[in-house]
């Protein structure tokens, strides 16, 4: 099963990783082999953090057992449509115990560096808990369809693993979590024992608090476009190059480095840490499928954040469904310049407003019955525009018409709806050239593929900011004579929110290492392999997550949670985005995450 | 035990009710006593049926035996403070409990009638399952502190349950349901029996179709005031003297009639649905506690709706803690005329603008240690204003300066926070006159009391309006050459959103009709009895659902659920006020509910 595999191999790539950074040289490159064993910390652990690993080590014991069942209920996940509600629980459970791995994995590590984190232990315990509870709860109400090995089920249902969850999820602990979290105002240690990474970070966070935040309350409120000088600031910064290699003129941080950024200017607005995105995908895009010519031409001025990038795949009837694209490219020429002369309907373009190139999927191949192989990715040039509303006419005759759908967060960059009629495009800008004809769709996927792995981090963003008003506004609220952060109610949900949001940041964070390890070994994203998976379960959770946290913090500021003058409103409304934007979550769940696990 | 007591006297309750709906006399009065025997349903229910009610009543017994221990361990409530986290479990079990009684009633009654109704029968069991196997869930996770009797446990782990359980909830039930709803795109059969009820209610149902939902989306959107063409047509059908009794030019409808009036126009705007609920407060506290004399002044007018009502009590550091409040009147006069001088501040005062008329709570004690007992009720009149902003000075020299609150949703009144100045009031706007003089805390307490039960109804109101978007979006939308209605998944989540639509909407009609027959006994809402426990469920379980359920309905539409432009997205920030106004939800369940319940 390609999901144990998973799991054995990024134990031992976490491994990897894990004596990089405690060797301080994370951001270098790996270049040794992974080893097998695993890490002895006995004698380093705390009790807690023995039961995190156990009850872990139960909840992915568990997903392997149902991913196993499931793949052969649905024949390697051909008919996962005839099961998709099951198919939903596996994606679900298999994210969770890997969330939970990862945290336990997190705290597990500094405590054999002798840094013990107790309060990420308890957090550990906690959600790994959860998530057996969980499982318990699944497998009971569908034994039959789990169909888990007598071994497993035992496992679930021993009385220690009982007494375990029981102790781990009591209310006490959760309350005790919640009162330290509250305490920090919610501010939290992920240390990464990495001088450069944590400069990062303290570099992304000033800037996010100084830069950013000052202006993110009223951009969202007015629907402005990001302004001018804070793009100009974050080029400055090199953020818009953070994957172009060196030798086209990026910063080539790594991803890990570039979760951590978008994770810290997320948590001062959506906005800013969804700027580079679109950068993000199309360099993702040239560095797979791009001629070198290409990369040579476009890669130093999307580094430089002299090209700022939309993408241009979805259209109005075409949302999940790729394939299905009607944007048509068509072969022409003009004044003697060969190219193409694009001609359709556009949807939910963010930032093609501004953009000074969209990346835009369209069909090559008129034959439908081709589907998603009759589809070529071009780069499209145009001028940048401010408002809601553009008409681009081009010297050649073409024209994009545009209109941005307004929204209710996620504002800031404006996303739009285009009818783009004869645009042409030379043929220099189909990426990969002629042998990228019928290669878009992949070039895509494989560009939003790590995309979800940037999603990760901003969804951990909001919800760090949303567990960090939530801690303050309990300190400083009072009622019935006490702050509210004295009320057990309130640190128990703060409680169960920071296990979440530490879940949602150590996934991400470790997708984002299994992603850049793959990379360097040469797989490409478009293979599909474990990392990719793992990206699009950091997103799904992270997002999940954000929803979740942000409307606790909301309810936690009673009415005036709910004033538009308040940042906690503004999260609430802009992780609502997180689950539908690249790959609405049943879409993620079934057709990305479960396919990829039931796979044989 | 009250609340074993509760369930005991509201089936009688629900009987003669029911007796009296197939009779098709509801809304006359019933002054018969309430029987003791069951009604005999055997020979005429379905075997869905007969297990749906079998679990329910686990469900119950369950409910009742924590709430036996709870009240044990919390010494009748009074520890519930050292005991919040448990306290919010045991309002939750028991308020979904209730739920699924209510449900199952429903769907028995018509079943004993002759008339079954598959479908919520189908719902019923559902939903019973799903309660059920919370109760395991939470009772597993925490046995000591629930300390079920062995009987409830047994009963909660029998074998018959568990397989119950497992066949209510089974995915092909669920999407069954599902498949059904998005059949008849969402619409509900609810039927009252009752020509008149049916009669009002296709009315406001033709009404909130013809007058309101034309014009909800934008006056969402641009932020603007509830036009007044609307406020008078409302007031033509007489819809802000439902309450009022016609001796006092009201329609007296019954509390059941102004809960389904307030769904079906909630079904189109929440705005539309909650414009009555200010005068209804009003009215109960002067039926409450007013003279007859201001009986007579104010409630015809109101009921005409010559005057509209705002609500003052809140302050910007008074939420949840009405006790507090520091809002002050001061006695004096002006020209000779005796009153009060008010002065201070107050927050979230909804349609504040708009209105004729403030019902203020203010303290008229200045010795602070009297708490609730120091605060007295005014009827306090000012000129209506249009905009978010003004500044009413009066005659007498008083002044009130108010700036809207901006919201996320919830738009159409304006919510505003008063900054009130010297502002004269006579001595005959004091409710109650000098007997009134510390009963403010209790009047308006009744008032939102009973305020709660049409929260039920708009919160019903919004989760249906999603409920059938999403059913006709699932319908229209195609996607990988299939509308997504086709889809297993989309199915299963319509099925589960629409239980507990059903669920909200059966516990509000019964809630409803308990208050009624309460105040057909004479028993005032101030005795917080089994009712007042009964709406405050209501309002908790049906603002939850509303808030699930819109957000499952945003992400069934994809990307364009979060476009302003559709209504879905309006559902959800409208449905994000539900939890927060009337008693935020921790407050609902720990300060009214868990507090009634384990009253000893």
């Amino acid at each position: 099963m390609q999901y144990v595999v998973t799991f054995g191999i990024l134990s031992d790539v976490d491994h990897q990783l894990l004596v990089a950074r405690l060797q301080g040289n994370l951001g270098c490159r790996l270049d040794d082999e992974p080893r097998t064993a695993r890490m002895t910390t006995e004698g380093t652990q705390t009790e807690t953090l023995e039961t995190a690993r156990r009850l872990s080590e139960i909840a992915s014991a568990c997903a392997e057992n149902a991913i196993q069942s499931a793949s052969r209920l649905t024949e390697g996940g051909r008919l996962i449509d005839e099961h998709q509600v099951h198919a939903e629980r596996i994606a679900q459970l298999a994210t969770e115990a890997r969330a939970a791995e990862q945290l336990v994995w997190y705290a597990e590590t500094w405590a054999a560096a002798g840094k013990p984190d107790p309060l990420t232990e308890d957090q550990a315990l906690a959600f790994s808990a959860e998530v057996v509870a969980k499982a318990w709860f699944a497998v009971d109400l569908h034994p039959d369809t789990f169909a888990l090995d007598h071994s497993v089920l035992a496992q679930l249902h021993d009385a220690g693993t009982a007494a375990a969850v029981r102790a781990g999820l009591s209310d006490t602990r959760l309350r005790d979590v919640g009162a330290r979290v509250i305490e920090a105002r919610g501010a939290f240690k992920a240390a990464l024992d990495d001088p450069a990474a944590d400069l990062t970070r303290d570099t992304a966070r000033s800037f996010a608090r100084t830069e950013v935040a000052p202006i993110a309350q009223e951009m969202h409120r007015q629907d402005h476009l990001v302004p001018e000088t804070l793009i100009q600031k974050m080029a400055g910064l090199g953020l818009f190059g953070c994957s172009v290699p060196e030798s086209y003129g990026g910063t080539e941080m790594g991803l890990l480095t570039m979760v951590v950024l978008t994770e810290e200017l997320s948590t001062a607005s959506l906005v800013a840490g969804s700027l580079i995105t679109r950068s993000e995908i199309l360099t993702r895009a040239l560095l797979q499928g791009g001629t070198e010519e290409q990369r040579q031409d476009w890669l130093p001025p999307i580094a430089s954040g002299e090209l700022l990038v939309g993408i241009a795949v979805t259209e109005p009837d075409v949302g999940s469904d790729v394939a299905s694209v009607t944007c048509r490219a068509t072969r022409g020429e003009h004044d003697g310049r060969k190219g193409w002369f694009i001609e359709g309907p556009k949807a939910w373009s963010t930032f093609a407003g501004r953009a000074n190139i969209l990346a835009l999927l369209a069909r090559t191949d008129p034959d439908i019955s081709l589907g998603n192989r009759g589809l070529s990715l071009f780069i499209v040039p145009k001028e940048p525009y401010d408002g809601h509303h553009f008409v681009h006419t081009q010297p050649e005759g073409g024209s994009i018409t545009a209109t941005a759908n307004p929204t209710p967060g996620y504002r800031g960059m404006h996303s739009f709806t285009l009818a783009i009629d004869r645009y042409f495009v030379p043929e220099e800008n189909l990426v990969g050239g002629e042998a990228g004809i019928g290669k878009g769709f992949y070039l895509q996927m494989g560009g939003f593929e790590a995309g979800r792995l940037q999603s990760g981090g901003r969804a951990t963003g909001v919800g760090q900011a949303a567990l960090e008003k939530a801690c303050s506004y309990a300190l400083d609220r009072k009622q019935f004579g006490r702050p509210i952060a004295d009320y057990q109610l309130t640190q128990h949900k703060i409680g169960r929110m920071s296990t979440h949001v530490a879940a949602s940041r150590h996934l991400t964070y470790a997708a984002a290492q299994a992603m850049e390890r793959d990379e360097r070994a040469g797989q490409s994203a478009m293979k599909r392999g474990p990392a990719t998976t793992q990206a699009a379960m950091c997103k799904l959770f992270a997002s999940d997550t954000a929803v979740w946290v942000s409307q606790e913090a909301q309810l936690i500021h009673g009415g005036w949670g709910y004033s538009e003058e308040d940042p906690v409103a503004r999260y609430v409304v802009d992780a609502l985005v997180l689950p539908i934007f690249e790959g609405v979550k049943p879409i993620l769940e079934l057709k990305v995450i479960a396919r990829q696990l039931l796979a044989s």
